[in-house]
Order: structure tokens, then C-alpha cells, then sequence
């Protein structure tokens, strides 16, 4: 693959992750960052995982690929804005939801500049120092509506995924949403609610902590997540995340009913039926 | 430390592991392993986590120290019996639950002979294969009721979990089972739950589980674990495990008000709440 200039807005950890990849890999001719927070340019600039920073404007001027790494509500105000002045450029986001995005801009006359993507990575960290080396390296990438972009665009773009260790997945908008509800976003109300139940009890009991497994540690988590990154994210994608969110606090009253009721019987087969998420996950 | 010739009953991930770590830092003059199944016993013996298989009168009969790592509604059947054989032996358990053990046992002539105990370390695994090495280090383990057994037999059972790199933490079998409900037991009823209501959707789509990314990973990961070494705890810690479920739900409850009245105010305040959760998990 050809060697393209890069802009990346956004350089957190998404963003500084992926550039670290784009340089391990070849595929950059140089990395302009855009970042709104001084702070994190500089520490950008000093980690090395840009060459240099820009304004928005000026970036995507000298880029022949813009990768949008932004906070969900951010990218509904930056796309647009980005599309235009695009000419030739590629344009791409990393975002976590697609449909109110993909709705915005669906009449733009620059639309099929764009790709939408969502690289199904991520920590619970945020900001450049979050960046990590490999990133990516094995993870689904979701490309959403491929067909209402130009195919010089989404043969960049996929090229640039496998080339980054990525395996690629097609779908629409609509369908992204509501899958990333139920393997995405779930865990992560599941994670911060669990927190908040430990740490209402920790008021009257410090020495809980001490006690913490890596089984607590694990589910717990995420909890750990940026609040900047999750509420647009939530917000985008609600109606779906409710209906998990319902479904999921209906199976949790399965629990609770055993218990009281004391049928140990069906408390057995609901754990057997949840040991069969062994076929999913290794 | 003198070595001391070990029984371990219920040669699993647990009494595996530690026979591992038992030989690894020179505590055994000989490991007998007793175990009710005949492919986990003979592969307990090929892996060689154990010297020898003999039945439970006879290795305890041979033993300095018997170690009970079986789950527990079988640890409140074995242990009594245990008791009745017993002379210089020490005794102790490594279970999840301690309140009903500690009270069943609390007026039997040997009682003071016993150690009641619980090293908080896991994995979502189970049998004779699922033992590894270098287990349990670094982690709590909680010694319960002390003052309620022989100084000799708190000494030494001390003594070898410190040898294997553990950090000593002494409470009360009703704080015990009450701390457990929160750090322990409920990440388990929250990852099963979590599987079954993505399980439940799968019936429908299946292509959401090639989307898995590793948060998700990490907040089901524990939805695998044994039924038969969970159902029993969940019974046995009854009440507070109710009660932290009880809480849980109200805190997903409050995630769920936030999406539907769209109060994004409150729900950043409700993560940023959970992000708390880094004072105590790293």
C-alpha cells in the first residue's frame, strides 16, 4: 500500500494507538495531530505518536487521510464540518455508534468521502499516555455502510485495517448499533453499576477492599471508563442499550427469585445455560 | 517450616494448585490426594500434582495436615467426618463460604483442631488440568475465627500461606460471608446473568459474537465458572448474596431512569461515581 499523510483528530487512546500502528506498519507518510486539549498535543508530540499538530482546518488541507477519533458527541459536530472542505481526502471515524452519524450526513455533498468504522478495541484508560504499541492487532473492525462510499475510499480503508492485524466485518449502521449494545455497552453499565454497588456498601466498610479478587477485578473493570467517551455513547445508542439494559435486569430478577424461592433446581440450569457463552468466548 | 505430609481432599483447580505451590516452595513431605472422581484422580497423579491416591480415612490417618478443597455442600458433609478421625492432625478448609461451615462444627470434641479459610483466588476453570503454578501469590487469603482453634494449627496454616506468598487478613465467618457477597459472589451472578442476556439474543442474530471485544470478554468471563462449586455458595450465602443483588439491581435500575427521562446530567454523575473504583482496583 501506498505511504498517505495521516491526520488524526483526536489523539487519546484510540487515536495515539492507531497511529503508533500506522507508523509500525508503513502506512504513513507523515501524522498531523489535532487535539483540542494543549495538554494532550504536547504529550502527543513528546510520545512521539504524531510528527505534528495542527489546526482541523490546516490538517485536513495537508492529509490525504482524516481519521476522526473523537468522543461520539463530537463527532456529530466535526464530520460535518470536516466533509466541507474535503476534496480528494478520505475521511474516516472510529466511533463506538453509527446511526445518528451516518443519518447526518447521509445528504452531504461530500458524503462518499466517508467511511464509517469502528475497530472493536479499547481500555478502560483515556488519553495519549493510554496509547499502547499492537493495538488492534487481531480485533474485529466494523465497516458500516460501505456501499454509500467511494470504493477508492473503503479499499484504503480496509487495506489500512489488515494491514493493522484487523478482521474485517460488513454491516449496516442500524444492525452495528444494536450488536454493539449487547457485546459493548451493556458490559459497560453492568461494570459501572456493579462499582457503584460496592462502593455504596464501602461507606460503612473499608476493609471489603482488601479482599478484592481478580474475578471482582475482571467485571469491574471498565467502571474505570471515561464519562466523556460512555454518556454520548449512551445517548446515541439508547433506545437499543435500554432494551438490553431491560432484558438484562430481567435475568438478574431470575437470580433473585431463585434465591428467594429457594428452587436451587432452576438457580442450576441458569448457570448451565450461561456456561454455554463458552462457545463465544475462549 | 517443617514439611509435613499433606492430604489434600478434592484435587481440583484449587487443591491442584496448591499442591503445586506446596511443592514449589518445600512445605510437603508428600502429597496424598483423595478424589471422589477416577479420570480427576488418575490425572491428578499424571500431572503430578499428588504422590498418591488413597481414600479419605487412610490419608488422613497418614496425613500431619488435611487440606479440603471441595465445594461446599460436600465440605459440610466431609468435614464433620473429618473431625471424628482426626488427632494431631491440623485440619483446614480453603471454601467460599463460612458462616453454616463454622456453626455446624462448633461443638465437635476436634474442633479446635481445625483452620477455617479462604484464599481469594480462582479462575473460571475447573478439574485437575485447570491447576497452574505460581497460584495464589499475591493475593488475600482471610483466616476465620482464629481464636476458635489450636495455636499449632493457626500457626502453621499461617505460616503456609505466607510461604506461598500470600497476604494475611483475620475476620469473623459473618463479616467473611458478608464481604464475599460483594467482591466475590456477585460478579459471578452479574456475568451469568450478562451471558444469558446476550444468549438470549443470539438466538436471533448470530453474527453479534464475531463483534466480542475484550471489555466484553472481561465482564463475562466468570459466567464459565462451575455450577457445581457456585450453586452451593449461592445457597449458603443466601441471605447476603440477596442483598447485594437487591442493591445491584436498584443501581441498574438508576442507569436505566437516567436513559429513559434522558437525564445525561445524573448519569455522568452516576460513572464518575464508579470511576471511585480506582482508589481500590489498579
Amino acid at each position: 500500500m501506498e505511504r498517505k499523510k495521516i491526520a488524526i483528530v483526536g489523539v487519546g487512546l484510540i487515536g495515539g494507538s492507531l497511529a503508533l500502528q500506522l507508523n509500525e506498519k508503513g502506512l504513513a507518510a507523515g501524522i498531523i495531530g489535532v487535539e483540542a486539549d494543549p495538554l494532550h498535543a504536547k504529550k502527543a508530540l513528546d510520545l512521539r505518536l504524531v510528527d505534528e499538530i495542527k489546526d482541523l482546518n490546516q490538517a485536513v488541507k495537508d492529509a490525504d487521510v482524516v481519521i476522526l477519533a473523537i468522543p461520539v458527541d463530537r463527532l456529530v459536530v466535526i464530520l460535518p464540518e470536516v466533509l466541507d472542505i474535503v476534496e480528494h481526502q478520505i475521511v474516516l471515524d472510529v466511533g463506538s455508534t453509527k446511526q445518528l452519524l451516518i443519518d447526518l450526513i447521509k445528504d452531504h455533498p461530500n458524503r462518499t468521502r466517508f467511511v464509517g468504522t469502528h475497530p472493536m478495541w479499547g481500555t478502560e484508560y483515556s488519553g495519549p499516555e493510554a496509547a499502547v504499541k499492537g493495538a488492534f492487532e487481531n480485533k474485529a473492525v466494523v465497516i458500516c455502510n460501505a456501499s454509500e462510499s467511494d470504493p477508492d475510499a473503503v479499499t484504503w480503508v480496509r487495506g489500512m485495517y489488515q494491514k493493522i492485524g484487523m478482521h474485517l466485518l460488513e454491516m449496516n449502521a442500524t444492525d452495528h448499533d444494536l450488536h454493539t449494545a449487547y457485546v459493548s455497552h451493556i458490559s459497560h453499565i453492568t461494570s459501572f453499576a456493579l462499582a457503584n454497588t460496592v462502593l455504596e456498601k464501602e461507606r460503612e466498610e473499608d476493609a471489603i477492599f482488601e479482599l478484592a479478587s481478580a474475578g471482582f477485578e475482571s467485571t469491574v473493570r471498565l467502571a474505570k471508563s471515561n464519562p466523556a467517551m460512555w454518556v454520548p455513547i449512551f445517548m446515541q445508542n439508547k433506545e437499543n442499550v435500554l432494551d438490553v439494559l431491560n432484558e438484562h435486569i430481567s435475568q438478574l430478577r431470575k437470580f433473585k427469585a431463585c434465591l428467594e424461592k429457594e428452587n436451587y433446581t432452576y438457580l442450576q440450569e441458569l448457570i448451565e445455560n450461561a456456561n454455554r457463552i463458552k462457545r463465544i468466548i475462549r
